[in-house]
């Protein structure tokens, strides 16, 4: 297992839990080097992390000879054109979410990383929680049946930066910073594989005075027929809600990833310091999660992603899934306008064909099963269909 | 406050659950006579629940002289008459959820009662549950601001009797017996006066060989700009999950009826008995609910339906209530056949005009402010867009 | 079923809780007459309540002749004058807990009850919370096997009124408040029938300025081997702990009665209104409960105590009860000065014997089998014991 | 940040968890040989982790001139000639679990290492949890006030090797196993330089034929006068019961550590595959947790404990941890016998003093507050004790 000297873009937020991460526990990677559009954003993240070098030169960043790998955690509007200069460099990149603004963006961004024949991961956290990791497993295993439905739900007050709120830089709004994790967290769920056909999306700004919006609803129908539905909003109040359901023929998953992790606290205040991510108050009940980095998938998230570049593998999250999440929001901001269920537009599909969510009726001379109940007395009552008549009837039978 | 003597129409779950709720507790007021279609089940029913008689004549059971009030809990394609034979006996009449199989056939019951002039109420249990009347009163007093969006889930396994999977005698599927519920729940969210304007819908039958939805979700357009969100299945694996969340420009409210309601058993099997109403297991982690008929409403459901006969009010659940959610049934289904927005079409709408929800930016040197966060050190950190170019820019403040 | 006209005795907190109760729904029950110390409170209350009269002699509500039964909500150094008089006027009495200040006077208010022969009923809601009722009857089922350990947990920031505070008006602090509600939970669990042998005790004086305890735990050990854990504290900070928990041979339960049932609310603050006895704040995230009297337990206790009444029949919360509350607290008084284990001294016992619980070895090969695990292939991990040497081993065998 | 190399002494559940840290995400660390009796299970470990080499004399292993630090996770009864062996190597050491049988026992293997001069870690995962570092941390800022007192539970339905069932070998039953990282977890949270003072326990065999015991509650009593409370047990039924509730004067922390962290699942069977340690139930309801490793502190409790290598500082838990562990213990089996509170013997006191939970009482117009609360009109109502009389007040003034 190698160990990999990073250079980092960007020193938000998002450049701060990378880093957390990376130089977090026993970890073998460490940041070599930071830009920052900021003389003085670059010197303190650099300071607080302890990094080398900074610089507010992008090439000189991405082209630093001690750089094994690029790490993007720049604004969505400069993707494109340090992914083009990571792979101009022919270092492997690592770009954050969503990868594009949009959908011809992003295959841009994956035309360009794949014509360089760079490594390109897609650092997409939340598909990558611990919970999330073993509960597609066990769906993968069988424990739930066929996947029909899942719900993944977004919800904070809004993001800390100014340049989130303006769509121009971003490519839209809630759907943009949220969505593309929702959609993604779906798409392991019902299968990568499960062609995303179309979307249907209602929007609205109700809070904010801004021009994008701040609460997005959408279903999205696979070719399976499941149905993913994201819920997204910047106007949530109590924290950050982060929840993820999903339903099955044989079986039911519910995570809950930040506001209900079985850690509760009620002070009167006063010294809890800083609580989590999008917390609302500092008194009365508090819901804390132990390990942000851990829980929020950012530690198995860089695994991966190593991992990969070590074993010459692709990693869960690629270029081409972030390109596919473009591609699907792209069709929700569509839906929002036309009112309409809309076509998700691919240039290409890399998954193969998903058959239908089979309902394998069951017969009972010669009438369709459509209910077994074990009644008290340990008999069971059954619903029957006569297929001729299309009536129903209770029988009940020994058990 | 008076007592009132009962005819209950209809011996099968829901009258089981409706006498135990009249007959429980203090309880003032008696089943007097019980009508079945079935002599077998109706005396049962009868010896059951201690009630003096029973009927197969619907009639005899509605016109007893000692009859003070009908209660139907009959299947939904025989409301209509049952209703226009206890306006014609000229007895007040409660019935069971949902009104009609369709709005049209609602507007007629509607309309049947008003112009015998009885008093009719409409038994929707579950806007009558302690926790959702609580908390119903609290949106109302402020507590969670404007309403911006609600979701209201009913899932299981299906039901219990055959003839609820025969589209033909209910209506349709998993909407008409499980979105009924979420609809009125939304209603009472989001404010009854605020109009339904049009709904999307999309539906599917994923795992029954029956011709109706067995799984829906929908989107309802308020108005005043609220969203309701139903999500209605029978094929949820776990029991039965009833579960609400609202969200409003203040505050956020989750509501939980049954499969969490601090309520939690680990039994390696036997002896538990009748846990709860779609319970799955017998063994294992169970989750029953404390007081049934408490908790889903029905004592309060009765409560108000007999004393607003006692006052001569209009209950909070009323015929008109019925027919508004059969309105929106019947958008919904033509929506999932449209795949399109569809307008709820009412006769006559009875409720008053909503307000869009309001959002009033606040200004601060003439830049719109965004949002407000607290930082650690005390100072404030804005976020505001300048309205002349639209660009947004972080600033921070002393506290 | 009778109607019965209450004589209420006390205007404090619990008076307005079972007058709630009695008031609430569709009870069949009315308060007559009311009896407060002062004034000016007494006809507040009734006429919060529509009672007809109320009186500042105890006598005159005691000996009314509409009152059928007394009902005893006076602070616990005023309960054995009423039981007296009401005794002496040859009326029912159902008195509040705890029943006395210590064993003695509680056994002195039996033995004037029993003498005149009057019914007397001990009013313990939280036996009566329907989860409650529940889970003692899945338990009687044997669905959780013999009952091995049973923890009650009722814990506040301090109670309402001055003369709570008072050990001379009280008989104690927080035990003699709160411990007698777990005390008799912990009975229900274990079985009525098996005897309280000896407690050990904790107590301490942590916040508040006063003489009596504020924390307090004790370890109730029974006849089975069955152990009752209560704590109770009046420095519990976050609103009110009411928390159950049953461990058996075959299984485990858990009951949430207050901070935790499935009803959570985040406000900004403004327009909650009351939300929950003994909450903390009005601000963030609030948990309050749906039908507090029906979640409490007043709802069904009433009925209990009545339909009793009616069958001629004890209730399920006798005076002898109340008795042996008061014992176990004297003994846990007794322990928390000695520091030693105390028996609980009863002047009779009238519940039979329990056996101890059981542990029945299973044998093979004449190895005592300890513990029994599938493995992930369907074998089964045996871990055995040799009765001659005491060695324990390993052994996996055919599933 | 240096890399170390380890030899593992021992295959077992725990030695495999150990390993799975050490090897698991970016870890930097490697296990270099492994040390177990049976050849077999040496090779078989080797190969499931990837280790270079496996042997059966321990001393191999310790002396191996590759090995950096000796980690020993092997049972009880070994620990003390594997310490002496590591410390006569001069090697660094970290010892899992009770440190000793007793405290004699960890006495000496604690002035061993400190003869040595080498360095001794105590692995104390449960100490490590995510959720405790940062809720102690939250304490130590004084989000909860001062600390009165720390429930700790850990219960399951038994261990999964046969040494653990033999007292001989371990030194004792539940307590031992379960109990040393009960009282450890008390001792974060009350202050490690909160000298224990005393202990009484009870203890049981309910339902395993084994001579010690399967169930135990203790109290231990801290010089501030905070308690500790702890239960642990082998007859939990429903998996691994693992939570830690900690009471202050201003506030409360909740935490579950395995059965309710946000990850819940229904199957009807089937698929599921590993869901978590100790779970009963591979059907129905099932409570897996996220990243066990991490969940439980074992990823937290290496990066101490390398770091403080590095760094050259002792780590949080210590050989001296440990032997106080053991004398809580110690005192817990003599108190069980005595029935009696028993003291703490410790040979030596490492922490401070720590004062008396304190309690201000505040005074108005010379009268005590004993409680303050906000009535709904916004006035308070004060509860005061006269300090000369004794007696108590309410008394309403403007808020």
């Amino acid at each position: 297992m190698q160990s990999y000297r990073i250079a980092m873009l960007g020193t938000g937020l998002i450049g701060d839990f990378y880093t957390m991460t990376l130089h977090g526990q026993r970890g073998r990677d460490t940041v070599r080097i930071v830009y920052s559009r900021s003389e003085e954003r670059g010197r303190a993240f650099g300071e607080r992390w302890g990094i080398p070098e900074s610089t507010t030169d992008i090439k000189t960043a991405i082209e630093h000879p001690d750089g094994d790998v690029v790490v993007i955690g720049l604004p969505n509007f400069l993707h494109e054109e340090a992914i083009a200069a990571a792979a101009a460099a022919g270092k492997p990149v690592l770009c954050t979410k969503p990868l594009g603004r949009n959908a011809e963006e992003a295959r841009r961004m994956l035309e360009t990383v794949e014509r360089a024949g760079v490594f390109a991961g897609y650092l997409e956290d939340l598909c990558y929680t611990p919970k999330s990791l073993k509960a597609v497993r066990a769906v993968q295993g069988g424990a739930i049946g066929e996947v029909t439905w899942v719900r993944s739900r977004e919800t904070h007050p809004g993001p800390h930066s100014a340049w989130f709120w303006d769509g121009r830089l971003t490519g839209g709004g809630a759907i943009v910073d949220l969505g593309c994790h929702c959609i993604e967290i779906i798409r392991n769920f019902v299968g990568k594989g499960n062609r995303p056909v179309e979307v249907m999306c209602h929007t609205d700004t109700l809070v904010h005075p801004i021009a994008d919006e701040d609460n997005a609803i959408a279903l999205i129908r696979f070719e399976s027929g499941a149905i993913g539905q994201f819920e997204v909003s910047w106007t949530f109040r109590g924290g950050m809600d982060l929840r993820d359901e999903v339903a099955g023929t044989h079986g039911t998953i519910w995570m809950n990833h930040f506001l209900r992790t079985g850690f509760e606290m009620f002070t009167a205040g006063g010294g809890g310091g800083y609580v989590a991510e999008k917390a609302e108050t500092e008194a009365g009940w508090l819901f804390p999660v132990g390990d942000e980095v851990s829980e929020l998938g950012y530690v198995d998230m860089f695994t991966d992603m190593f991992r990969a570049l070590d074993e010459g593998r692709a990693p869960q999250e690629t270029f081409y899934d972030g390109y596919v999440v473009n591609a699907i929001m792209d069709a929700a901001y569509r839906s929002a306008k036309s009112r309409a269920w809309e076509p998700v537009e691919l240039f290409e599909w890399r998954g193969g064909s998903t058959p239908r969510i089979t309902a394998q009726p069951e017969l009972l001379d010669g009438q369709v099963v459509i209910k077994r109940e074990i009644l008290p007395d340990g008999r069971q009552k059954l619903i029957l269909k006569d297929p001729a008549t299309g009536d129903f009837v209770d029988r009940v039978i020994a058990g």
